[in-house]
């Protein structure tokens, strides 16, 4: 069985295992308060080029979504986001949990936009309706969509016109940042939001993402939000250890590389099943794709390959999900394509 | 200025204050376990046919929907509700408070449908969404639209399949079954729904609904939610004594008097509007009705005239609500067609 | 039956209730914004001499707590109280309901006091604890006894030093104005905390609390948090006109009056009791006094007489609660103490 | 810089490492629906003797705690627990969090006993105060006690008695369960209660607990519990691995083995200690111990040592906590004692 499952199916790159191993023996006092978490704390911020930025090393994305959300918001206030937002769509009501209603609205092609944020203010109107203070949306979106440099400038100065935090879910933000459609750098980014946190899981390692605060109204006791909320890890270190892994080199570290080979494997994958008139459910520009397939193929498919099935059958095609994650190979890729082929 | 604003502008129906008045020097045991809230409860329980029902005393809407949600939900379940329902867009969140998620779907002419429920379902995948379990509606909604017996038979029909609760917020219940459109009798209702309620504020009391439970899942330890979700009032017995008076009578009672009158002016006022070509936002069927004005013209009947602008102008024309209350005259009436008339 | 049950068993005052009734055809506004809210929210102000404090009439009690601790804290933050305190013992964890913890400390008779807040704060220690950050008392407490100036002083300024709000539940607050034993007038009061409420419950009013609230980080958007916690009346106006007509006169209104005269009885009550050689279980200054009697002698007052049994038998003896409310009569009082007298 | 500062401060146990290298490049669905969670949850099953117990591979102690006691609880409930116990005194409010109460005791050397769960209902009256429904106790506690066979039947017994829930924090059990002052199987522990879980942070693994869940009435929908209350790994199969190291060959295994030696050694400390006059601030059983001694001497041992300052100076005397974890060897222990004596 060949994996286009997800890209966290497997364990962690083995660079980061190395790390892990490597310090294993250690001691180190807990909860995130080591050596490893400030220095790759550090690193974080020497890459975004914010030194004041505060960085929390989290143990997976719903912590870092629920929290930051926890944290911002005021009990009468809420968080908009496309309906197809992972905090909304699978985080089965976390953010409800902590009293704070998720303002949707439908994106296209996974994306908000200024003018979908005024129209979540049509249902604002005075002490009898939730007040929107936070923008929430994904870099890339839930379904492999990128936000442009100017995309993401509109919604950040219609943020602030409205009074509201921006926040970017960064789940795969690797694949975003080295898109080949992509023109907004990771700097640029932390430059445009409150918070947004780089995803460890799905780009390298074991668990693990490294949150960054930009705006102290957020950032106030949030270790203490962090604890609260369910998301502090005993042995902290863990996630510093395997961000200094990842991010050793910037621009040039294996974050990048990794993120830079599973789009490049996921654009072959993308570009041969259009060679071969496959068509697609969504326009992806990083390492997930959305081909449809009629049943009997996907059927014959999920002997040799496991993957989702997206959405319900339309006009006789069944949009599925292919993930290209680090650990895929170009033998991977081939062998699907051969197999697509073959139909 | 005459009030056509809404129909909760003045206090008690001169029976109900009498009726307080005269009860108030009698002791009572507290919170609710008096001889009035308990006579109340027997009288709604005749009028409905339900001798087994449990019933609430309740200061006010927004505690009946949230406290009936946040007992029925197990915390990752959330309630089905038209974006325009109240405890969606009226209550600041407060269902959400309780840690729960409004699904919302998009009405039409404020109404749900089974099929609207079917669609809800499609959000709902495993243990990463939010499992829906719930199903809360108005009657009539928030824009007087009424649902019909075959509507509400329909739906309920649906929630059985999928297991879903049935939730019917009776604010205006009054207005709903006294509307010459509807056939559908209070007995019939209480028979199809899980919970509802009756509600007086809007209709005669200076405060109050009797919230009626069929089902002991949601019951349990209910009194225990009303306190906890902060609707526990001190002299409960004020509400059974209110419903003493509204209910005297059942089906002939000053409840349905009440409301009965609304609904004829607020026909009158319709026709009347139409006959003078006023076009119309909404359809409505009970005390509350939606024309549309030039915005000149809503200038100048807000010189006189208390009111709601609804929506924002569109085409030219302004939506405004005029609500027909138990103290509504047949003189506010003709001086609201008069003015009208003049443009 | 004779009621010493509660303060509450009755309705209104009957200047109260002429009050509701000669304004009952007015048309108003909804949810407190309403003339004669914003008058007796000028009177309140006037009373404590704080022209800046906000205002707001709210429907009960625990509304009152509930929704000012929610306003007030961050999610890790708690709130200090006495394990007897109202919003620890009698509020069914709506306060637990909101995130909060209530961080209970054993009062003496009732009370707290520096040392206890100093002892709250030994469970204090970083972000894997809870934050204490406000101190909740009662004035009157539960069991009757008042703080001094000089212990709400000394109060306030170790709240002051911890950087904690005070907040003074005044459920009782006449009660303990009218007090002989009292120190500490309304004025003195009102600038020793954050927030605090004038009871209109158990003081003549239908129901209804008067919150004052001197600090603006609390008072943010309050509005919207009443009604996210479920406390907003939607005919507003009846807490307005009740509180204008029970203080109207400041210190020579109603409210002091009626409160005057439940705390002389009461002391007549307690004078005559002592007289008759009767034990006290707790040392009350206000309207609620605690004797305990030989089980059969309870049994046999209970059959004329409805109150409390207050705690567990202990050394042959019960605890029971009497309370003299603005409707009780020196006839009930002579009444009870021939009962006793027969023992 | 020798620790004795916590039981997590190194990483895993080499076996524990050597077993995450090895499947590292297996792929695997994710969310602990993996062969090797599969197979964990069946060894636990086996070696607790419950083949219908439902186990859960759980990321840390906190979001056990918390996501039993909300799957547990009606929002109108509590849990009753130590006053010193974890989920109330180090969980920063998590608990209350999810809107519930802990009914707080005073334990006996960190211990509760049936006695103090009904003085907990002397604070229980009706609808106007909170239900408690679970018993927390940890397994060993804070302090290092444990609990014998008896005194859980016990507290058992009197769970069943007062219809209330029975969860074990067993963050620590393997300390427990191979103290030579323990009588009380894993079996038999199983079943006493309605759930408890097996610590593995503190005894060798990265992170991870196995929860385990007798009573169905908790375990419904516990998967979307786990989600809500933030605590889902994305690469569940991380736990399970961890496990299946830790616990093959079951009481022979790594897990008892770690435990054990953890034991030996701390009672070597404190025997040491002893011998050398050094009073206790408790009586440990397990691997915890907490000496006392002046001031100079603490400022002295924590130039080479790192532990915890466990309570305010008393009498002249710090108490201090000394932790043996996994990795701590008896060279240390040695070198701990010999700075001792140089006093």
């Amino acid at each position: 069985m060949i994996y286009f499952r997800s890209d966290y199916s497997q364990g962690a790159h083995p660079k980061v295992m190395d790390a892990l191993a490597k310090t294993n023996m250690e001691h180190h006092d807990g909860y995130g308060l080591d050596d490893h978490c400030f220095n790759a704390a550090e690193m974080v911020k020497s890459l975004i080029g914010k030194p004041d930025a505060s960085v929390h090393m989290m143990v997976g994305g719903t912590p870092c979504n629920v929290t930051v959300i926890a944290a911002a918001l005021r009990p009468y206030e809420g968080v908009i986001a496309p309906r197809s937002g992972h905090a909304y769509f699978h985080e089965t009501g976390a953010v409800e949990g902590t009293g704070h209603r998720v303002i949707t609205v439908d994106g296209i092609n996974g994306k908000l936009n200024p003018s979908m944020i005024d129209k979540a203010f049509d249902e604002y109107e005075d002490e009898h309706t939730v007040v929107p203070k936070m923008v929430y949306i994904s870099q890339p979106t839930e379904i492999g969509s990128i936000y442009s440099k100017e995309e993401i400038t509109a919604i950040k100065n219609k943020c602030d016109e409205r009074g509201l935090y921006l926040y970017i879910d960064g789940a795969r933000l690797g694949a975003a940042l080295t898109s080949k459609y992509n023109n907004l750098s990771i700097q640029e980014l932390a430059g445009l939001c409150d918070a947004f946190y780089i995803g460890g899981t799905k780009n390298g390692a074991l668990f693990g993402e490294a949150l960054v605060i930009n705006n102290p109204a957020i950032d106030d006791h949030f270790r203490w939000m962090i604890k609260r909320q369910n998301g502090m890890l005993a042995k902290g270190r863990l996630i510093g250890v395997q961000f200094e892994a990842l991010l050793e080199g910037g621009e040039e570290s294996l974050y990048y590389e990794l993120a830079r080979k599973s789009n490049e494997l996921a654009d072959k994958l993308k570009t041969g099943l259009e060679e071969l008139g496959v068509e697609f459910y969504s326009e992806s520009q990083t390492n997930q794709i959305f081909p449809m397939f009629a049943a009997p193929v996907v059927e014959k498919l999920e002997e040799e390959f496991f993957f989702y099935r997206w959405a319900p059958e339309e006009n006789g095609k069944i949009p599925v999900r292919f993930v290209v994650g680090w650990g895929t190979t170009a033998e991977d890729v081939d062998a699907l394509l051969d197999a697509v082929k073959k139909f």
